[in-house]
């Protein structure tokens, strides 16, 4: 077995779980945040930083690496951990997301997908098997099965079909698939239809995944109604496995996700709003570039002890990002992915001490969140 | 004394020396290379990544910070040392050179120099007492007097008003200084004429300055003739105390300076050229970019010990640098200036053991540089 969850605590008035997700790089406490390494980088950071502060899993985006600098190229390096110098766990995602997010640069068949290159334009095929292939020789220690990601929104029909697709290609996956040190995870699909979420779970369920995704979600739709679709979908996911909401990573999103019942996620934000100028804090977002901050000699988070917030202050950020300085894409990152880290470890330890829910109320509070539970 | 000069070796055969610069904030080994530091950040690293590749003393601009985000707010910071997290030594430039680079944006009086921000066009002046001034808010160690850096080429005429109008500037400059905690350096002008950089050493000697900067130097004109001058300047600088190239830090001129008896040196050279994808090694330059290292799992220079080539391959870097990831950037700025600092400390070493003239020749051998005595 290339992975096994352990299940420490569930929550006793949510769904919120504590467990251990054992792999051959180590063990990775959940729920866990992944920060977002699309191109073999999490942008700005070395793997030593993003280690320091308490990843332990990152996700590497199966598309964009076999476009550049390849699959081939990455395993003659060794596979990705060696290529990217991160001797971690690494999960890959499918490729699915990115290749239907094309729109009409795609063409869908029972056979897999037709697709060009955001790069170059040229053309590409992703199946079952090359999806499966690509990730073999990127040599993740979890993977994912080709799925479509369907868009929101859907009619009942197109989700019917796709979703069942999704589950032929996912037996297709499995057979293709001849690593021992991976596992991979099936994705349920279905739109925002629980009947299909139901059809999608059961038919992912009997395959019999080490884990399950819960897909597309988080593509646009309004949040209670990504909540909702959680609520129909995890129950039908095996309490023994690890659950992943993909595309997730927002604070109040994380807590709901959690009080939900789910494991993992995986998401941009911290990283790209940082890029933006946008700091998470325990007093809610600050936007470094306002004015208000230009002679604020305060730390981002006074709450906050990550390196950004121990050493500089609000003017020097500041003074940075105006002048477009790298550092401070640098020290934004830092930040945002301790804040989410930091908080995945608090939900942990509030789910062990049996008191998830209040602390997901003061948080949202202190943050001025609304909960929308 | 804000600073103490001692000389702890001069090479018998050529004119390098061996010192240690002491100040308040700790001793400098020279000869010593200044990282730049232009907008309160030696761009893309953190203060911890420079000193541990062995940065002691780092440069930073007047004219940008005067700027951006202003020398007041720097000083209601607790000036730059602590506005940026850098505890070491700092020396400012005087603003001279950016000053004059500006061209027709700007107009030269005996009183001072009227310009236009590059920012946004608004008008400023800096006579040497507003030079001073803007230093002393600042706060950095040692502290340049306002100069006119006078172009190349230069008429005998222009150059002789000019560096004479410069002797007068440093006294104004001194004059107006009055932080006993900063010491202040003379700047050395002349053109490339013998007869008026001799004019110009003699009049800063008088004035009795802490140290020496030679400059007008490295600004377009031959390098043998910047190595004339060189050999025309330094003699007559009082050994006692330290001298300094400005603008300087390729490794041929770096050695061909310290053969002359300069001590310290600054140069953007090792960061711009890492963020172009150019790496020093020791057997000569390395284009990242060039498809010959897509598939090089060796290191940028396998004789270094920096971070970078401990840690990742050239097709690693090859491959954010195609995809313009920021990390690569920041592992080349940490090799390059890496390198730069071994050079110095190798060549100071060198010199101590009375070996520094062979020490040079073979480093010019192996990196494919012709050596220019």
């Amino acid at each position: 077995m290339a992975i096994r969850f352990e299940l420490c605590k569930t929550c006793s008035r949510t769904g919120a779980r504590a467990g251990i997700l054992h792999t051959s790089r180590g063990p990775v406490a959940t729920p866990v945040f992944m920060p977002v390494g699309t191109q073999a980088t999490v942008k700005t950071l070395t793997p030593e930083e993003l280690r320091d502060i308490g990843a332990a899993l990152i996700l590497a985006n199966t598309y964009h690496l076999y476009l550049r600098p390849g699959a081939d190229l990455v395993r003659e390096a060794g596979g990705l951990h060696r290529f990217m110098h991160w001797p971690h766990g690494i999960l890959t995602d499918s490729g699915g997301y990115q290749v239907f997010s094309l729109g009409p640069l795609r063409k869908i068949t029972e056979e897999g997908v037709e697709f060009k290159s955001h790069l170059d334009g040229g053309t590409h095929f992703f199946s079952p098997e090359k999806a499966v292939a690509v990730q073999m020789d990127l040599g993740a220690d979890i993977i994912m099965a080709f799925d479509e990601c369907s868009p929101y929104p859907s009619t009942f029909a197109y989700a019917r079909d796709s979703l069942a697709r999704t589950t032929r290609w996912a037996r297709r996956c499995q057979a293709a698939h001849t690593r021992s040190d991976q596992a991979m995870f099936g994705i349920v699909q279905g739109g925002m239809y629980p009947e299909l979420r139901r059809e999608s779970a059961a038919g992912l369920v009997e395959l019999d995944f080490p884990g399950y995704a819960v897909g597309g979600l988080s593509v646009g739709e309004p949040k209670p109604l990504m909540y909702e679709m959680l609520e129909v979908t995890v129950p039908l996911l095996p309490a023994a496995k690890p659950r992943y909401l993909m595309g997730v990573g927002s604070p109040d999103c994380l807590l709901e996700g959690v009080a939900r019942g789910i494991d993992m996620f995986d998401c941009v934000l911290p990283t790209r709003t940082a890029r933006n100028g946008l700091a998470f804090t325990t007093r809610g977002k600050v936007v470094i570039r306002n004015a208000g901050y230009a002679r604020d000699f305060t730390p981002l988070d006074p709450e906050c002890s990550c390196y950004t917030c121990r050493n500089y202050s609000r003017a020097y950020l500041r003074h940075l990002y105006k002048a477009e300085e790298m550092l401070v894409y640098r020290l934004l990152t830092l930040h945002n992915l301790s804040f989410l880290l930091n908080l995945m470890r608090d939900m942990r330890q509030a789910i062990l001490a049996n008191r998830f829910d209040g602390f997901k109320k003061a948080f949202l509070a202190k943050s001025g969140q609304e909960s929308d539970t």
